[in-house]
């Protein structure tokens, strides 16, 4: 029972506790006992609270039927640089280790609102910025990394300790953890989700990014953040006969490994067999350029992003964020302009591309999670991911590959800005067709 | 001697405090005197404790000399929306009034480690957002608004209570309570100064805000949260022959009251006087349409920012936080996406502008402050300052005019973006020449 208790969806969860058929606190305790088997190999917690958890879950029993929220007493698992009044946020940085904010995040808020059942924090790289990774191993090969900067948010949704996670990107760090654990990872549109209460890296990139095992249940959190469409899309499913995908390489594709082009390829056979149609997508020149930006911009956002705590304490900050706040690139206030306006230039070209299509779809990753190596624990590689976070376009990484070493590669399914519903009732559609590449949880 | 140390400039403090020839305590109790005097008639503070300000001043006193910050000991005030770990952060909400965030805004962090002696908290509208305002009045004259919504910042800083105030802006909310106290206040580019620990409103446009009594004042802040131009300006004042102003109306110049007028005209002779070229600009119609596309963005962005609120305690909102969070105005993403994207192509072609000229000058407010009338209190009109929030450039109010009423009536110098020291610097020639427009603190 505890062990079927673990691999229901929020959705499942939340049906069964709203009705009275599950109590909060028997649910809690069977994943409480799913961490405590395995945190000791996947290391996915920051903060671990069973007294805490199980004190929240008791007072969520005691609502009655018509006060429970649409997550009553799922469990959500909050990458640490998210605050949380009642949990540290330690940012994976021993300037917060003893000294933390105390408040909850916005998105933190109304999960609670909603009934949602906190149930610790997830750990991160420093300040969800730098390269060196957390003791976070990946739960289907614990040699191997669970991604960053949101390791263990996807680690544990993806080792089935929580049915759902928070957490951020400001590159690839949403997606490519989604994508190394085998499970499905949304970043909305920019700003649609407020980061209020989020250690800020980049403004302009900084993005809540949601974790789950089920579409369903990324179409309930949309639902609960209100990302409605301007037009929401037909209820009824889509009809891949008639669908129009775009494949997009990119720029970076020369990184794509083996395995990715192995199953770029298997993709659009499957989506052909489906009925859809499937078209290369040759972006121009100009967007050859996203990752050059992307780092001014991120270079000189951190630059202020992490001021205060370079003044403050200069000897306690991982040498990346020291890079950042002295400005070690030399990136001028000129360069970082031209990167924002430029890409802003794009956005709406962009969007206009991927209107022509059901969705684009572009890799997630280089290919599986990379082996870990002591002290730097590189949490993997980025480079599909950036262009997508800084035209602020909502991805979704959708698992159903695998790589030589039976490892999961994603897929990622890209809409216009603020097509959140659109995007994700495609993602139903075409997860049903990826599932035949042969990655199961 | 209370009186004057009272009227010295932040400058003038940390030289004496620095060198002991000043006691931070000494400092503190002065201005605590002044807050106490004039408080029942301004109403600034929404937070004031002058027990914790001589204990902060105390340990101030107890440093050695060589680990004296370069604020060491200046007292600043802090907008309530600004969150500070040893003070309540309210917002002007009574959802925050007994339950605040508990953590020190990355602002507020930097003046700490500065040195600086960390005053109190001001007033603000309903999360920097509402129209209604909160108790502050004008000090040169108590029926009048100080503005918003940094009222406390403004009216403190102009009444002598504190050298310095810290504010923020989403649409004219430095810039405006700045002309109404008749004081300096800079709303330097978007996003130069982390925003990290502030309510948000709008990402796009909510800026940290400076405010001073003196440029040279600006200028240590500037230096402080690292405010530098790619190219340096001369460290040699600016000489007003060969400079060359561009006086702009704007779209919104039907609104402008007589004396706004009348000193639109004394300014540009003054400058000519002084053997400066001055032109009107006049902006292609492009730019008529920021102030609805800003509108759209604080509507669409504001839903977000407010929805965790909303669905925790909608009871307790005020109507115009509401109306953003349920979308009252049924603005569509594809308005919200195209407001942003049509300013982003303004921005590069402002900056080009602005840069033709030594600093371009436009209004900072409509007129003299208002009379306030009750329940509303409102906090006067931002029509001219909502355009250079929304395009990111950084804005100085200049005193020196005042009204039909005696009361000031400020003018704004507005450069390209990151152009703050450059800015600075011509901000001290002009106010030079400003002064004989008859306004005195």
């Amino acid at each position: 029972m505890s062990q079927d208790l673990c691999k229901l969806s929020a959705t499942e969860v939340a049906n069964l506790t709203r009705s009275g058929e599950l109590k909060v606190e028997d649910y809690a305790k069977a994943l409480i006992a799913r961490v405590q088997e395995r945190e000791p190999i996947v290391h996915a917690w920051a903060y671990f609270n069973p007294d805490l958890i199980l004190q929240s879950a008791r007072a969520l029993d005691a609502l009655p039927a018509e006060q429970r929220g649409p997550l009553h007493g799922v469990a959500v698992g909050i990458k640490d640089v998210i605050y949380t009044k009642d949990m540290p946020t330690q940012q994976y940085s021993p300037i917060y280790k003893d000294d933390h904010p105390i408040l909850d995040a916005a998105v933190v808020k109304t999960l609670r609102t909603m009934g949602a059942l906190i149930f610790g924090k997830t750990h991160t790289t420093e300040f969800a910025c730098c390269q060196k990774g957390p003791p976070t191993c990946n739960p289907h090969d614990p040699s191997r990394t669970a991604g960053g900067s949101s390791s263990g948010s996807g680690a544990a949704v993806g080792d089935f300790q929580v049915p759902l996670a928070l957490g951020t990107q400001t590159g690839g760090s949403t997606i490519r953890p989604g994508s190394y654990n085998g499970i499905y990872a949304l970043k909305p549109t920019w700003n649609a989700i407020s980061r209020e209460g989020l250690k800020i890296y980049s403004l302009t990139c900084d993005t809540v990014g949601l974790y789950s095992r089920s579409v369903d249940d990324l179409e309930l959190l949309c639902d609960i953040f209100r990302l409605k469409d301007d037009t929401p899309p037909p209820t009824s499913p889509l009809n891949l006969s008639g669908a129009k995908f775009g494949f997009v390489k990119t720029h970076v594709w020369p990184k794509a490994q083996p395995e990715v082009v192995d199953i770029w390829e298997q993709a659009k056979s499957l989506l052909k067999a489906a009925g859809a149609e499937v078209e290369e997508v040759d972006l121009s020149a100009k967007f050859d350029n996203l990752s050059v930006w992307h780092r001014n911009i991120l270079h000189m956002e951190g630059q202020s992003s992490f001021l205060s705590e370079y003044l403050a304490h200069p000897e306690l900050l991982d040498p990346w964020v020291t890079k950042h706040a002295v400005n070690d690139t030399k990136t001028t206030r000129k360069e970082h302009l031209e990167s924002l306006d430029e890409i802003a230039k794009l956005r709406p070209v962009i969007d206009e591309i991927a209107s022509k299509y059901t969705v684009l779809i572009t890799p997630s990753v280089t290919g599986e999670p990379p082996v870990m190596e002591e002290p730097l624990r590189f949490t993997g590689d980025a480079s599909f991911c950036l262009m997508w976070t800084v035209l602020h376009l909502p991805v979704v990484n959708v698992p159903g590959f695998k790589g030589p070493n039976g490892l999961p590669v994603g897929l990622s399914l890209v809409a216009p800005r603020y097509h959140e519903q659109d995007l994700l009732r495609t993602t139903h559609a075409v997860s049903e067709v990826f599932a035949e590449g042969g990655w199961t949880l």
